[in-house]
């Protein structure tokens, strides 16, 4: 490819400070060294985390940052000694990687892979410890590995899976983080069995995918609970079988889920990262065998706290990164089941917006219709780095050339 | 048997207040009703769980009682439609149930039969919701289903394993509580596998019997914490490999054990009923699959606490009841385990004192070396409500006849 080796000047969504609008700015993107790919985002979403770190919230936040982390684009270069993927691959980044060779890939026993985490949790490739970001010679850091509200990004090769050319990248990016959290923290985490009941605490992208994941694995009644009662129609269509509005009711919730339940769940999940219903979830779990999964993420320095009798009578209290899944062997098979029409993902994208517009995202994440907002990098505008051409079947910008055609132009 | 039927009297330590020494008395015990065995108790050792209601800070203690749960004696009598037992089992009264119907014993998943819990945790027998025992026509609360402070005790049928005859009861006694609780934390709830690194926080009788089911599991390290080092000489002839002293630290203890352990161990167990202990048993896990086991009983209100991100990151929150243990299908094969010299038992009983004796005992539980203080009921003196005969080989009192030796007298 013509950039092969080059820095990239593109587009990126820069957090410059916490609690600030993003900027488009003109961002260089150095090229991938040893062990690195370069990849065109080509749709990126937003998630919790990008907004929590946005927020201030995160301890761990740096800035000036690129942030994103739910995306799909295409391998534009790669570094030296990568492998498994080449420039033209489809692909989704990983913000949890898999290495296959660390104490944790080799365990069998998590998808926590520990080869890039010290990097990566501290914005900067492992390589030279820097950032490939910069903007007139200043870094920007990277975040969670991904930093995905860019037109380019560098990526560990770790932490990028290869996926089926032919799958719609507009749809699968949702395949980078909120819907496969949902459906492994079912699979994976909890390993709902058939007639099991199940309680889904919090109903957005993350309940849904868990209720999804329920109805698959044979549930025979999916419980969801939110305190927004417009959730519960679409968690309807999601697999959820009963609803329960907190608000509606004097009595503390796990109470509520025990009395309807006949001594409580066998699975409960908590999705939406308040520290005090996921309390509730574990409380509402049966004795002697109810499991509850932690799947939202608390603001830092909040805890979690119940009488230790809850576990001595055998309830069991579990987190869930990913829904466990090791992302570079699951996700193309998660994509996979997308395209034989097994699991849903479409159905979460309520809003579509230009990445010029990233900060109206923000705040349509906090309006109870939305799910997922969709966000083609390709219209923040000219120049990409490469050319200005329009059309693309993945891009799906312009003209649409049918789902299945793939056109091997550099573009895409 | 001449006391078939008949109400027997006999001597039994009872707790007529929370707090106040013990008294023995002379106490009737009714025959067994429908489903309801009539036990002689030959011996009993103490817990803390005894100790804890005695002390009156447990919100559900009844008073009067007669306490105790760790024993072993031969059955007397039968109610109607028992067919499991019969008169000269030999037997070991278990307060976690085992009734092969209930939800919790058909779920194959937890040892927490439900049958007989709703009477066993107000002190009286399921069948007419009242107790066996009283004086001079007051009622005297059962304890735990067991209450095994008294020559002869009436238990649910479902309460109660047989188990072999040859077996010493004044060994196996101890297979009623603590000891099968830590071996069945290890194999049942936790389920350690070979090479696995533990740590066992509390070296009393349960944390021991840990150390000796992760030894008998393949641990490769077994870390045992106890701010007491007089314990560790003990903790290592039961199998375990490395101690520390809490106190000899200036780092949090769960930080010393990450430190020492390349980022935690396998599974973790709190053997001494401490909330903070709890939270760092959970910390000093590994990332990723780490699973603590809780053990030890809280006093009552208490808390644990941690950040949810402990178990984001893959670490598992569990406890454990009786080790997991099916009390009358899994007790006799624990007793058989010890008659092939399997399991460890006599190394428990550091103290011998006889029931008239027994609020000494309750003092012998706050010294540093006692595990577990053996109580043969007989010596509180004739009347037995039977004989006075005092030579018998299970009860090992007077001339001890050998072991495998079974004086099949209405004495046992
Ligand atoms: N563990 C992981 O790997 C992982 C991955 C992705 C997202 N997450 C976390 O999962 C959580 C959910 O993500 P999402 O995208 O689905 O969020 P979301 O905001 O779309 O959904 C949260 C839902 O919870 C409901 N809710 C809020 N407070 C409630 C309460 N007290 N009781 C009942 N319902 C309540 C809201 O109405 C909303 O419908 C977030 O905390 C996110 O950070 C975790
Ligand atoms: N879950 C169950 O089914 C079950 C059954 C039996 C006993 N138990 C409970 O298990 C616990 C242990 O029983 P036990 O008979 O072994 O008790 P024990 O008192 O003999 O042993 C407790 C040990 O913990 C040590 N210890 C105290 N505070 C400590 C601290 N802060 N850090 C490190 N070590 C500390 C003591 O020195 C002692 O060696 C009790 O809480 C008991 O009620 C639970
Ligand atoms: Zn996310
Ligand atoms: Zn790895
Ligand atoms: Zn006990
Ligand atoms: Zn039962």
């Amino acid at each position: 490819m013509a950039t092969e080796g080059q820095v990239i000047t593109c587009k990126a969504a820069v957090a410059w400070e916490p609690n600030k609008p993003l900027v488009i700015e003109d961002v260089q993107v150095a090229p991938p060294q040893a062990g690195e790919v370069r990849v065109k985002i080509l749709f990126t979403a937003l998630c919790h985390t990008d907004a929590y770190t946005w927020s201030g919230k995160d301890p761990e936040g740096l800035f000036p940052c690129i942030l994103g982390h739910e995306a799909a684009g295409i391998v534009e270069s790669v570094g030296e000694g990568v492998t498994e993927v080449q420039p033209g691959d489809h692909v989704i980044p990983c913000y949890q990687a898999e290495c296959r060779e660390c104490k944790f890939c080799k365990s069998g026993k998590t998808n926590l892979c520990g080869k890039v985490r010290l990097a990566t949790g501290v914005g900067v490739m492992l390589n030279d410890r820097k950032s490939r970001f910069s903007i007139n010679g200043k870094p920007i850091y990277h975040f969670m590995g991904t930093s995905t509200f860019s037109q380019y990004t560098v990526v560990h090769d770790v932490s990028v899976a290869k996926v089926d050319p032919l799958a719609p990248l507009d749809k699968v990016c949702l395949l980078g983080c909120g819907v496969p959290t949902g459906l492994g923290a079912v699979w994976n985490t909890a390993k709902v069995e058939p007639g099991s009941i199940v309680a889904i605490f919090g109903l957005g992208t993350v309940g849904l995918a868990v209720a999804e994941g329920a109805k698959a694995a044979g549930a025979s009644r999916i419980i969801g609970i939110d305190i927004d009662s417009k959730k519960f129609d679409t968690a309807k269509n999601f697999g959820a079988t009963e609803f329960i509005n907190p608000k509606d009711h004097e009595k503390p919730i796990q109470q509520v889920i025990v009395d309807l339940t006949d001594g409580g769940v066998d699975y409960s999940f908590e999705c939406i990262g308040n520290v005090s219903v996921m309390r509730a979830a574990l409380e509402c779990c049966h004795k002697g065998w109810g499991t509850s999964v932690i799947v939202g993420v608390a603001a830092s320095g909040q805890e979690i706290s119940t009488r230790p009798f809850q576990l001595v009578t055998g309830r069991v209290w579990k987190g869930t990164a990913f829904g466990g899944f090791k992302s570079r062997s699951q996700v193309p098979w998660l994509v996979d089941k997308y395209m034989k029409k097994e699991i849903k993902v479409d159905e979460y994208i309520t809003h579509n917006l230009t990445l010029a517009d990233i900060n109206k995202a923000f705040d349509l994440m906090h309006d109870g219709v939305c799910l997922r907002v969709l966000i083609p990098t390709k219209t923040a505008g000219v120049p990409l780095g490469l050319t200005s051409q329009p059309v693309c079947c993945c891009g799906r910008i312009g003209p649409v050339l049918g789902p299945s055609v793939r056109l091997n132009s550099d573009v895409c």
